[in-house]
């Protein structure tokens, strides 16, 4: 099962002329998950892997930077006549929100889902879940979104399983699923569960103990950090992390890999970058239109593939988009 | 006086890889007009010629595609510190909308003028006038802009001047004036008045009678074309024109130049260029960026200059953008 995050829009506040405004796409199986909608999402998506379906949203909070996209992105999936309904998640105060920005904007004709969440809800999807945790903005509902796969079971060990006599094939494949075969029961043959993946998104806030505990051993933590140490104390004014803060909360959290995002234009993004990494080596600090893969754990460590790589990858390989559709661009 | 129209978006309804959504700059002197305000116009500016301080903006009508990047602008404005109060105009409705649209967005601390225009209004500025000319898209109020410059005083004739004993220096530039100088009265010196600059902007619309009329010898129509010719009835429908429409308008109206915008994806833009040059030759279709100068007549016709090529320049000379402000982007 691939496990990926598409960075739509590394920058925030204001967009520059390399990053867009806030937007995450975590493709998951075949969902497609949209974490904020910063404006000039749906043309960035455009502009890159296609403007898939989303399965759904997730706001983190309600400061422009981080939404003011979503109303044209919905209306554009009005116009291609989006009919499946679509349901956008955020802290309290997203209905009326939503609601009056589709007044404005102008009414969408398939059925949108306007759910608030509240800190201890769990979302459960199909072989994973996605919960909202309450950071420190300076709003009072502002959330990182947790996102953690199901448990898998243990590593299936086929010399045991033979020598208990099950046979090769579909007989391991019952054992693997649960089931007892010829008197085998699957703990026997099956080492203990594995822990699923777990990805982290902070949105913005200044270093939170709650995003610290949620974060434990995530593979993936992407955190803001919209100053450098210099500016801690407006840091601290405006509810944002220094790239320092967000590399400690890494490391105390002892996750797998760090992405830092939504920087501030004052600073080259190679200061932010030896800043974290200073404290935490693993960081890496993606730009507009990079992916980070995360395999399972066995399999290797979460990769940042940057877009100018994937797009000589796919080149080569005379590879389609997996949307299956390459950026809409014009025939002319 | 420089007067040019930068193309910030050049799309319609959905942004593609190639075009946002529409946007159109009017650069006349220090002034800096805009007209509609698709999402994502901000980064469009940033990525192009900068996010320069507006003198004022035009919203032609209310479909989401052309105006919701107004209040992810005005953000930006105010996140920037602007002082100055800015003007937002547009059909009726304006106040309702963009008031709702900065409830939802956010406030902005710099002084937000909401001006509803009716068809008969006009604006007088610094040496120019902007009307709205009421046109006929599937809205009850949607506009196109006029905008025409005051006539100037007719060609100075210097000989005439000398032998009617002014002497040449300040007495000539007193005259040219309106002055009289040593008995001398400017209409014995000057040329007939000469018309100022004319350029129409037509937001979306089926083909106006009105428009057509107020378009009459402007220097540059810009027209939308969402359609070709085999979707007439398309066209009708929905209240767009047809390349081929606005090119017959273009010819019945005289124009100096015809630009067309707001294409629909479904064509390559050569079946539209085709369409439309067969018909009214001087049509050009500018591109995302590209920059249509418009001198005095007696100086040349309007001519597209495509940003590669005005990139190319500006590396050769060394020029700095005109706003001093190369887009603004990261130093990492």
């Amino acid at each position: 099962m691939d496990l990926s995050v598409f960075f739509a829009g590394t920058g925030g506040s204001i967009p520059t002329a390399r990053r867009g405004l806030p937007a995450v796409l975590v493709r998951r199986g075949g969902d497609r998950i949209l974490f904020d909608c910063g404006e000039g999402t749906q043309r960035q998506l455009v502009q890159s892997v296609g403007l898939t379906e989303l399965t759904e949203v997730f706001l983190t909070h309600f400061h422009a930077d981080h939404w003011l996209g979503l109303p044209g992105l919905l209306k554009t999936f009005d116009l291609r006549a989006r009919e499946r309904p679509l349901a956008v998640h955020g802290p309290p105060g997203l209905r009326e929100l939503v609601t009056l920005a589709m007044r404005v904007a102008g009414r969408v004709r398939f059925e949108l889902q306007l759910v608030e969440l509240s800190p201890g809800d769990v979302l459960e999807r199909d072989g994973y879940r996605i919960a909202p945790v309450a950071v420190a903005h300076r709003v009072s509902n502002a959330f990182a979104y947790v996102l953690y796969e199901d448990p898998r079971p243990g590593e299936f060990d086929p010399e045991t399983a033979a020598a208990l006599g099950v046979v090769p094939g579909p007989e391991f494949g019952a054992l693997q699923r649960g089931e007892v075969v010829r008197g085998v029961r699957p703990e026997q043959v099956l080492g203990p569960p594995r822990a699923g993946r777990k990805l982290v998104i902070s949105g913005d806030t200044s270093p939170s103990e709650t995003l610290r505990i949620a974060s434990h051993q995530a593979d993936l933590l992407i955190h803001e950090a919209t100053f450098a140490e210099d500016e801690l104390s407006r840091a601290a004014e405006t509810g944002h992390s220094t790239a320092g803060q967000a590399a400690t909360l890494a490391n105390d959290a002892a996750v797998t890999m760090l992405a830092l995002t939504h920087f501030s234009t004052r600073y080259p993004v190679g200061v932010l970058r030896d800043e974290a990494r200073a404290i935490f080596p693993r960081t890496v600090l993606p730009r507009d239109f990079d992916t980070i893969e995360i395999p399972f754990p066995e399999r290797g460590e979460p990769e940042l593939i940057r877009w100018e790589d994937r797009q000589a990858t796919e080149m080569e390989d005379g590879a389609e988009d997996e949307e299956g559709s390459p950026a809409v661009g014009e025939r002319a």
